[in-house]
C-alpha cells in the first residue's frame, strides 16, 4: 500500500487527485496539507468529500512526511514548490511535482520564463518529464517527476513522435489551444469571475504564455530536433477540457493520411492515447485520463486536433499515472 | 420611411433584425413571411416581441412585396434564396440577402462549394459583398447586396487591407475561429442539443467549411491579391460571439507594430471597427455592431485577434448597415 | 437635456445604465465617479464603451455635481450610499439610489436587517419606492427615489395588486427565485468564481436574505395589508435574468383564471409589464425592461411565474424609467 | 459475474450506466440493444467509450437475453418498456426498469397520467420502487424493480421519513425543483436546442408534470400517510444536477432543528444519503450517487434543500445500487 501525501490540498487539482486516489486499490491518503495555519477537516474545503474521506488538512512538515508518506504530490505554484520538493527528496520521499519548477532543464530558462528563484537548481536536468508515453524508463526510477503542464500535454503527445520521425517540418508549428476555466485554479480573480468569462471567448498570454517554451523544449528533448512553435491559449466558458488545434507542415511527401497512420501505430500500446479518424471534442474525454487526437488535411497544411481533460490527463490523472509507473504498478490502475 | 419585409422571419437572425429595426427611426416593418402555410402572430414564434410588434407572419408573395416593401431582407438558406431574390429584384424591391448565394462571383465556385443549383446565375459577379467598410460605393447603388458570412466578416476586415497594402505575406494565412452556437441557426440538431455542446469544445468542418473559400475570394477581390488561407472553425458553449485568431507572416520588414498602426489608421473613419491595443474578448462586442481587433507578435508570426457578435456585425447588424448605406442614410442609424 | 452623473461607475449596473443612457435622446452623461483616487478613461474599466463614450471616471465631488448634474444615479453598496444621497439632495440634485438605504421606511428595520448606520434617517419614509407601476405619483415629484431590489421587483409586481384586491390570501406566500450571477456584482468572490458556480445550482440566504423583508414591506405599504412571505433565492449558472415562482393561496372563490384576468387588466396600461398565458422564461425579457408574468393552477395552489432581466428592470432600466417619470418624460424613452 | 444487458443503449442514462458498470468488479456487459435495425459499434454512438468497451449495439431479442443476461436494464420510454419487461421477467431475467411503467401501483393512475396502454398490468403493485434506502427488503427479492424518477428521488428521500414520523404536516407541501438539461434525454428538441435554453431559466409542466403524482404516491406508500404536494420543475442551463427546494410545515412543536436531527439519524447507515448542516449545491454531488440534504428555518416554514446528480442517483447509479441489492452484493460496489 503506497502511503500518499498531498501538499497544497485545497485546489482543484488536489480534489481531482483525491477522487482518483479514493478509487486506487494500492494507495492510501495519509496526509493533506495547506498553508492555512489551523487544521480543518478536508470536507470543510471540499464538501463533495463528505462520507468519503475522513482526514484533516494540516500544516506541512517534512519529517512527518518522511515517516508517513511514500509518494508526495506537490500541488503548489511554481517557485513555491522546489523548496518542498528538495527537502522531501532528501528524505527519500518520492515526489510528483505539479508545478513548472522541474519541467525545464536549465536554470537560465526557468529564471527567464518564471522570473523567480529556484531552490533546487542542482536537480534541474535530472528530473523526468511526466509523460509516461514518452519518458517511461526515466519515470520508473525517478525520485522526482515533473508533472506536465496541461496545454503542453495536448501538444507534445501528437508533436513529439512526428518530429522525431521526420514526418512534419520543425518550423512554423502553430498550437491554438482552448481551455476551460478550471485551468486557472481556484483563487477568485476578475478574469474568472462568472459574469466576466461566461458567454465570452478570449485569447490570453498571446505570444507570452509560459507553456509555449515548455512545448518546444520537451518536444526537442524527446525528439532531438529543435522546433519553432507559436502557442496561443484561449479561455472558453466551460469548467474543464482543453482542445488544441495544431497546424503543421508535412515534411517531404508526407500527408495527413501517413501522419495519422504513424500516430495510430505509435500509440497503439499506450492505454491513454486514442488516435482515430473521429474528430474529438473535449466532452469525449471529460472525466477521463485519455488524450484523443485526429489528423486532418486543411489546404496545404495538416491540422491535428487533440483533446484532454485538463484536470485529469492535464494534471491529476497524469500524476497518478506517473505514480503507478514509478511504483511498478500497472499504468492504468484507478484511471480506467 | 423605408418599408421593410423579412423573408424567413422565424430564425435567430430575423429576430435580431426585428429588434434592430424596431429602433430604426426611418424604417418600418410591413411584412414578415415564412414557409409555414398558416399565418400566425410574430409573438407566437418570438415571445420576446409581445407588446413590441403587432404583425403576422404570413406566406411570401412577390407581388405583395412589390407593392408594400422597399427593402427586403432575405433570411433563407443558400439555394433557397436566389429564386426569391431574383423575383424581388425584378420587381425593383432592393434586397439584402443573408444567404451565400451571391457572395461568390462565379457559378462554378458556387456549384462546387454548395453543390446546389443557382436560380439567378446571371446576377453573379454584379452583387456587392456587404461590408460597407470595403465595398461602400458598390453598396450605395446596389439593387441586391450579399450580406457577408459571420466568420468571413471577422477575418476579411483585418486581412483585406493588410494584403492590399502588402504588409503581410499572402501565403500560409491561418484563421482559427471560435463561434457561439447561435451561428448554427434555430433548427434543433444533435450537435447543438444542449447536453451535447455544453461543457465541450469541438472543431468542425476542418478543411472543408464553406467560409474558407469565401474569405479567400473576398480578400482577393478587394485587394487584388490571391491569398492562401486555412480556416478552421470551433464550436464554443455560448450563444453568441465569434473570435478569430489569425496567424500571418509579416511581409518584408513589417512587424506587429507597423501592422497595428496601419489597421488603426485604415479604420479610423469606420464607425464599427475598433482597432486598438486592447486584447478583445467577444463580450466586448456582444449586442453591438462592432468588430474589435488587435495585433500581437507571437514568435516569428503576427497574430491578429478579432471579435464580432455573430448575429449582429456577423448578420443582422451588417444587414441594417447595408440598408442604411443603400438608402442614403447615415451608416450608424439604429446601430449605435 | 438632463445632465446625468453616475456615482459608482465601475460595476455592472453602471455599465448597463450607461448603455441605456447612450440611447436616451434627452439625457447626457456628464459625470462618472468611483472611489479609485486616479482618474481613468471609462473605457479602461468598460472596454465595450470604446468609440461610444469619451469620459473619464473621476473622484466624486458633491459641489461639482451640484453644478453639472441634474439627475444622479447612485450605484453604491448599502450604507455607503446614504451620505452621498443626502448631500446631493441637499444640493437639489435629484437622485435615483440603487442601494437599499431608502427602500424600507423605518430606521429600526434598516438597522436590524442591514446592521449598519444610516446617514440620512430623517428622509426614511419620505422616499418613494421606484416602481412606477405602483408608485408613479410619488415618483413624479420626488427628489430621491429608492430604486427597487431585483428580486423584489419580480415578486412585488404580481403580488401587490392581488393582495390589495383581496384575490389571494396574505399568509403563507412562497417566493422561490432563481437568479443569474451578475446580481452578485462585479467583485470577484469564491462563490462566483466560474468553476464554482458553473454547472451547479445553489440555494443561498435561505430564510435570511434581505430582499424577503423588502418584498413584505413594499407589498404591505402599497396594498395596506401585511403579508407573510417566505423568500428563497437560488444561484443559476447564467449571467443575467431572474425567474420567480410565487406560490399563493387564492382567497375565497378565486382561482387561477380570475387572478390572471385581474392582473392582465391591472397592467394593461403599464408599458413594461406583460401578463399573458405564455409561460415566460428569462430569455424572453433578456436585454429589456419588461417584467413578464403568467398564472397557473397547481393543485390547491396558484403559482405565478414572473421574469425580469435583473440588470435592467431589476436595476438600471427601472432607474431610467424612474428618471423619465421624475423629469416628466414619457416612461418608455430609451427603454423600448 | 453478473451478465448485464442494456435495452435502449443509445441515450444518456445508458452511457452513464455503462461507465459505472465498467468499474464494477462483479458485472460484465454482454448485450447492448437499440431500435436501430443495423448493428453498430457502441463507440459509433458513444465516442467516449473507445478503448473501453468493444461491443456492438444490436437488435433486442428476448430469447437471446434469456441465454446471455442475468440482469437487464431497460432504458426505454414509458409504455415502450412494459412489453419488454414482461417478456424478460417471464424468461427469468431480472430487470431494472428506468421507465415509469411500474412506479405507480394502479393501472388507473398509470393510464390517467401517462395516457397510454400498459402491456403488463398484472404486475402493477407487485414491483418495488427502487429506492433501497426505503424499500430494501422488497428489492432484495424482486424480479422487476421500478427505478425511480429523478425529481421524485430528490423529494421522496427527505419527505417520506418525515411524514411517517409525523414531524411535518402532510398538507401543502411544495417541491420547487431545478434540473439540468440532460434530464430531457438525448433527442434534439426545440426547447433543448443550446441557444434556446442557454442563459435562460424556465418553469415547465407547471401543475401537470408526471413526477408530482409519483412523489405523492411513493411517500404515501412508504409512510402510510396521504400527502398533498405541489410540484414545479424548472430547466436550468447546465447539463446535470437536480436541486429541490421543499417547503413544509412542521407538525406540532417540531422545528427545523428536530427535523434535521431526525433525518441525520434516519439516514446514518445509508451510504448514499448525506444529511448535514452544509447547504448543498448540485456540484457537491455531481458524478456521484449521493443525495445531499439540509434543513433550514424560513419564516414559519421549514425548507429542505436536496441535491442529486440526475443521471446517477437520479437514474443509472440508483439502477446499479438496485442491482447490487437484488444480487446480494454490497450496495456501494462501483458507486463509491
Amino acid at each position: 500500500m503506497i502511503r500518499v501525501g498531498i501538499v497544497g490540498a485545497t485546489g482543484y487539482t488536489a480534489l481531482e487527485l483525491i477522487l482518483i486516489l479514493l478509487r486506487h486499490p494500492d494507495a492510501r491518503i495519509t496526509r493533506l496539507t495547506s498553508r492555512t495555519p489551523e487544521s480543518q477537516p478536508v470536507t470543510a474545503v471540499h464538501p463533495s468529500l463528505r462520507n468519503r474521506l475522513e482526514l484533516d488538512i494540516t500544516t506541512y512538515d517534512a519529517d512527518d512526511f518522511a515517516r508517513n508518506v511514500d509518494c508526495a504530490f506537490c500541488c503548489l505554484p511554481h517557485a513555491a514548490s522546489s523548496p518542498i520538493v528538495r527537502e522531501l527528496a532528501e528524505r527519500r520521499v518520492r515526489v510528483v511535482d505539479f508545478s513548472a519548477d522541474y519541467r525545464l532543464n536549465s536554470l537560465k530558462d526557468f529564471t527567464a520564463i518564471y522570473q523567480a528563484d529556484h531552490a533546487d537548481p542542482g536537480r534541474l536536468g535530472k528530473v523526468p518529464y511526466g509523460l509516461p508515453e514518452l519518458f517511461r524508463p526515466q519515470i520508473e526510477t525517478a525520485d522526482v517527476i515533473a508533472n506536465p503542464g496541461c496545454f503542453p500535454t495536448s501538444a507534445i503527445l501528437p508533436l513529439a513522435p512526428l518530429v522525431r520521425e521526420g514526418l512534419i517540418q520543425t518550423s512554423d508549428i502553430i498550437v491554438d489551444s482552448k481551455t476551460g476555466v478550471s485551468g486557472a485554479g481556484r483563487t477568485p480573480k476578475q478574469a474568472f469571475h462568472f459574469p466576466e468569462c461566461n458567454e465570452s471567448v478570449a485569447a490570453y498570454g498571446v505570444g507570452t504564455h509560459r507553456h509555449g517554451p515548455e512545448i518546444s523544449q520537451i518536444v526537442g528533448r524527446w525528439s532531438g530536433h529543435q522546433i519553432d512553435c507559436v502557442f496561443v491559449p484561449h479561455l472558453i466558458p466551460m469548467t474543464r477540457g482543453i482542445l488544441s488545434t495544431i497546424y503543421v507542415h508535412p515534411a517531404g511527401k508526407n500527408h495527413s493520411d501517413s501522419i495519422a497512420k504513424f500516430l495510430t501505430g505509435f500509440y497503439q500500446n499506450s492505454p491513454f492515447v486514442r488516435c482515430s479518424e473521429h474528430l474529438p471534442q473535449t466532452a469525449d474525454v471529460s472525466g477521463t485520463n485519455f488524450c484523443d487526437m485526429t489528423v486532418r488535411k486543411v489546404g496545404n497544411r495538416v491540422a491535428i486536433v487533440s483533446v484532454i481533460d485538463n484536470l485529469i490527463k492535464g494534471a491529476s490523472g497524469a500524476a497518478v499515472q506517473n505514480m503507478n509507473v514509478a511504483f511498478g504498478l500497472s499504468e492504468t490502475v484507478a484511471l480506467r
